[in-house]
């Protein structure tokens, strides 16, 4: 194979990995020494952000539905949530540019765009991705029940942690890929009582077209975040905000062609994007968009991985604040399901689980891993 | 306090530690020498024989019950157990005896006898805490339902780790701390699906004495099997089959005495012993001898946790086994539970979680672990 490219491990097909990931680990190690310990708190306000928006959501969702269901499309939410973090990363950048000293490098400079949507131009990669997945997402409650889907959403932790070895040369030692399992376990034992009464036997779903669908559905949001995090630490020095712009720019595009699609197949009726929005669904909008904007600071700054177990924190406390103010009892499933996940956080970030580079027990991925690999670095404005 | 002395952490009453437990550590250190890589198949062949034994017991409950239920007295199945088990460890010490070469101290002489009998008195703590626990079962079936009692169980996991810390002086590092915590929280997956509709939401029993019978439902094994390999441990040149003599001989005499109790309270018919007993029972009763049997080595060549592992192993195997045999269906709960349990085994005895002996990260129990301490050493016949 040619040197700087890459095999996909599950469907062998061979990747452009260039820049090299030798360019990625340079930027980054060039920024790593930079970082202060004060950083860590940088990365729980990071969660923290993350757990608010997250259990703001389903209050807005709530309030959204009108008699219990959406009145607009879907595809017209990922198309405004794109715009307003277009709109957003713009008036970042306004202000960054403002707040320039002299003799810094102008941010809003034609020049400097046109080198940094060069530089970027991997970000449509992921932007494609996710455009993708947005649409398989609805696909998959044609095949599966909601319930199903979320547990097989699961999987993707797994494929996340093998992609970040392929692609970003991260090394897990044993004891973090069996953290990563139980944290897989862990959600999955939580939502065990919300699974309908049959598909308890592990009977899932077995139609034929079914396991690629699903091999599909875990793969292609996986991908789209390893890439995005890829694609924004290899272009370590570009502002966030104009990689967030060149991101969202692009999502913005994909998804006004889908829009565009639709229309030409169901007719003119799917372009009037806004049908069936209202307050509501408009602070649902915003609260997306904030959650995609405050994921490009996991993905740059922090890592996937840490972004996937703030998610699950943010479930954890939804669940334990939802029982608190409608008084219901946790029931002995959440317990033991949010017990696993915190052993499981606590062994990956653990420095236990990083073992000394020595010839030990046939495990391949027994490498130091860095200790500041998690801590945030706050943007240079 | 005075040396020799521990404090229980839960009661906090005094205990004498007596013999010291350095004397149990240079015992067993001496014969840790001795031990060889060959014997840790031994160590296999240990759990693989448990697991036969713990999946034949279902079968044998199954058969010993008439119309559903059992028609002997518990008392009457105790007592005849640790009377088969006085018989095997007559026999088999009447074996070694003959095998025996010339020069070697003899086995059966009266000095032997009576010098071992006053060095392993110690036994009788165990015996006793075992004919205790014995009866509490029965006491816990009638404040709780069977299913209850299951999962307060898997405490033991827990309450046996700190025992052992504080009569054994064993040391585990956090990963193995978290590795027992998520075998408990495993084995409680495995068994979520068994507890009545209206337990798992976390409101177990609240009755008042309820508390206290848990306690002491919870300690009372663990502390007679931790004693029980403190003994065995502590005289380790003693053989086994004279150790199991005496123990099995005070706990026939404690079961004699209860069942003596019992006659001077209910009347003369509870002598009857061998009331309700058929072949079955006989079965019943010989493969609890052999579980017995079979943990005093257990206790004496591994430890009190490799048990416990191995009789998860032996509910998991018994659960595929009659799955398999009668096309049941495996449920999601079990197989999230043994992925729990396996990662969980492989965590506790891997080297990986036995942490090197520097300060690191303020834990205090990150000792190095003596990687023989799970093998077995056959006895020296």
């Amino acid at each position: 194979m040619k040197k700087g490219m890459i095999e996909c491990s599950v469907c062998h097909s061979k990747l452009l990995a260039s820049p090299s990931s030798k360019t990625v680990s340079r930027a980054y190690d060039r920024h790593k020494s930079r970082v202060s310990s004060k950083q860590k708190a940088l990365n729980v306000l990071l969660v923290v952000g993350d757990c608010m928006l997250v259990g703001l959501q389903p209050i807005l969702v709530y309030m959204s539905k009108v008699d219990g269901k959406f009145e607009f499309s879907p595809i017209s939410v990922n198309f405004l949530t794109e715009v307003t973090k277009v709109v957003f990363a713009i008036v970042m950048l306004i202000l960054q540019a403002r707040s320039q000293k002299v003799g810094e490098k102008p941010l809003l400079s034609m020049s400097t765009f046109v080198q940094a949507a060069r530089n970027n131009v991997l970000l449509a990669v992921p932007a494609l991705l996710y455009a993708i997945n947005n649409y398989l997402k609805f696909i998959m409650q044609l095949y599966f029940n909601p319930a199903t889907v979320k547990m097989l959403s699961n999987l993707k932790v797994l494929v996340i942690a093998v992609l970040l070895k392929l692609v970003m040369k991260r090394r897990f030692s044993i004891i973090q890929w069996e953290a990563l399992a139980l944290l897989l376990i862990g959600i999955s034992v939580n939502q065990l009582r919300s699974l309908p009464e049959g598909t308890t036997a592990l009977g899932l779903p077995v139609a034929t077209g079914a396991y690629m669908y699903t091999f599909i559905f875990v793969t292609v949001p996986s991908l789209a975040s390893v890439f995005n995090e890829y694609a924004l630490k290899s272009q370590y020095d570009t502002s966030i905000y104009l990689q967030n712009l060149f991101l969202y720019g692009y999502g913005a595009i994909f998804n006004f062609l889908a829009i565009l699609g639709i229309t030409l197949v169901k007719g003119p009726s799917s372009m009037d994007i806004l049908h069936g929005h209202s307050r509501a669904t408009m602070l649902l909008i915003c609260n997306n968009a904030a959650q995609g904007i405050l994921s490009s600071f996991f993905f740059k700054y922090a890592d996937t991985i840490l972004k996937k177990y703030s998610s699950t924190v943010a479930t954890i406390f939804t669940g334990i604040a939802s029982a608190a103010m409608f008084g219901h009892k946790l029931t002995m499933n959440f317990v033991l399901g949010i017990s696993i996940v915190f052993i499981s956080m606590h062994q990956f970030f653990s420095p236990l689980a990083k073992v000394k580079d020595e010839p030990h027990n046939g495990v391949m991925e027994l490498k130091e891993e860095d200790p500041q690999r998690y801590s945030l670095f706050s943007p240079s404005h």
